[in-house]
């Protein structure tokens, strides 16, 4: 076989690393049958820790005896050009694509270290919005006035965590309420929940997934039990169509993709 | 001024767009002094949905009378040839990263839309680890010896949406134990806590931001004044010292930062 089967990847940063592992991903993705090796290297802001990486870089070569894969968000030129000379291949982040937005700017940019997180307003919102979630879920809390948004859904369909994705990623305040037997019965939504009609957004699932999913929560139970998963699901639609409530069929799909759905669907606006 | 106060910036993805604005989020923040407009436009996934970004690209050039910046992660080479034609800087993630990728690992990518997401297990471990923090904050929940990571602190330094980034980020199962009263009279954890002790790291956070912090949330308090801060904040440290758990000031740090360093000095594996 001419491919090598495992190979290292190494994501190097000054910061958090988080802006070269989300590219990084993005690019193994495409490559099916290689058993990548992921390390994380953040805050690597001086020579000395340079020097580190270097070692772990090499050491890894030498174990696959191939060229480890390197994806570079380092902003110091000194410390890239000692990057750049490594036995990989390294993708600078900044290097491809810094060139032509100073350019197009018009201006130097400021290469400071981990200059994208503007702790204080971002901070703030952020947590706001994660109080927020965590004071409103599950139909609790009594400020829904407030929500960016509000997620309806049975039990174990996804609500909370895209709520605190919402918040983390997002920044914006998403409650949820859990559709039970007794909106069922009644064919409709609490009033409260009715009074912030243009903000409720419905999940639905496969009733396999969701009984898949309530099983593993409560083994043997009724509520995990296929049939009722079929029914609840079922009703649940039928809400959402009465009350022209948008929705969304979750079955595939990853928490993040669930919430970026709904920001573009909803047409919100991030607010980090 | 020869230079435009404010430009449009387009993150164009044929599926969340996450990529994109994150790459170009650390690129942007390189330029300060300009006003950048921020649209993401997901699930770009045929030439229709492409001809409508196109057009508000178009609109936003004769608005600034500039090109906008497009940070692109389209993987379809004919929506990518066409975007290249827009009047436009465009950023083409895949374009300069892919090819020396495939050199590199004698392959063909798959260039399949949006293959980052493993839904099943990434779903699973995700649920699971967000699950985890929220039957594990606040002290509460009895699976401490699960826990990757229990994190220890103050009330209101920053405990919970650490853990919640953990869970959504890394995948971990990350638990957190508020500091009281009672443990700074006992002058040590709870013994369940102290069972785990490998796992405890420490939040702290200075007086006065805490004071701040404390006051938005119950104002004129004495749990919000600043002599009830300098004190907790200073016990806690006490106790940090004398269990020699490792911690963190976090006053000027944002959550991903907090998450991110944690990891890194725990030597944490995340499970995504």
């Amino acid at each position: 076989m001419p491919i090598s089967p495992r190979r290292h990847v190494f994501f190097i940063s000054d910061h958090t690393g988080i802006t070269a592992e989300t590219l990084g991903r993005s690019l193994l993705s495409q490559f099916d049958h290689i058993d990548f090796v992921r390390t994380t290297l953040p805050f690597i802001d001086n020579g000395e820790k340079l020097a580190h990486a270097l070692e772990r870089i090499r050491a890894a070569a030498e174990e696959d005896d191939a060229r480890p894969i390197v994806v570079s968000s380092l902003t110091q030129p000194e410390l890239r050009a000692r990057l750049a000379e490594a036995p990989a291949l390294v993708l600078d982040v900044f290097d491809h694509f810094l060139p032509p937005l100073e350019e197009e700017l018009g201006l130097t940019p400021a290469r400071a270290v981990g200059r994208l997180h503007g702790v204080d307003h971002a901070y703030g919102r952020r947590i706001e919005a994660v109080n927020f979630a965590l004071a409103h879920d599950d139909g609790l809390g009594t400020q829904l006035a407030e929500a960016d948004i509000v997620l309806v859904g049975v039990s174990r369909c996804g609500k909370t965590p895209t709520c605190l994705y919402l918040a983390l990623q997002y920044g914006l305040k998403a409650a949820n309420h859990p559709l039970t037997e007794e909106d069922f019965d009644r064919g409709r939504l609490p009033p409260a929940v009715m009074a912030q009609r243009g903000k409720l957004f419905g999940l639905s699932i496969s009733p396999q997934r969701l009984h898949e999913i309530r099983e593993e929560r409560r083994p043997g139970s009724r509520y995990a039990e296929l049939a009722t998963c079929q029914r609840e699901v079922r009703a649940a639609e039928v809400l959402f169509q009465r009350h022209g409530i948008p929705f969304l069929d979750t079955t595939h799909m990853s928490v993040e993709e669930i919430a970026s759905t709904i920001v573009h669907r909803q047409g919100l606006t991030p607010r980090l």
